[in-house]
């Protein structure tokens, strides 16, 4: 049983506007050295079956991340 | 100038429908090996500041995450 994370972000040049509101939070709340903000998703679950990264791979492309926008990393413990 | 990522995921025992989405989704296209589906979010930003860990507690507690139904994960590079 392999424990596989998935990290989702938008790919650069393409606006985060979830970033830009908790980037512009964070600055009125008065933490001014907080730049570059950035919000993506955390996928994580259990996996049983062989050839885990190769699997987790068309599971990106094919459901959990929208390839046009969003870029992903494949973590696998 | 910090990195700062901070990984936020619903506590154990609050129902995450995200994740069960996700994990209906996959196991119905065939991948049934999967199982424990959790969505989270993940927040990554530069912080430029002395104390970083506990100015990002603070931030979390404050605004970041729901602390009542959400836990968080800090981590600085």
């Amino acid at each position: 049983m392999a424990k596989v994370k998935v990290h989702i972000f938008l790919k650069p040049g393409v606006l985060d506007v979830q970033g830009k509101a908790v980037e512009g939070a964070l600055n009125g709340l008065g933490w001014t050295g907080v730049s570059e903000a950035r919000v993506g998703k955390l996928i994580q679950f259990d996996y049983a079956g062989d050839d885990v990264e190769a699997e987790v791979k068309k599971m990106c492309d094919t459901l959990l991340a929208n390839t046009v926008i969003e870029s992903y990393r494949i973590e696998v413990e």
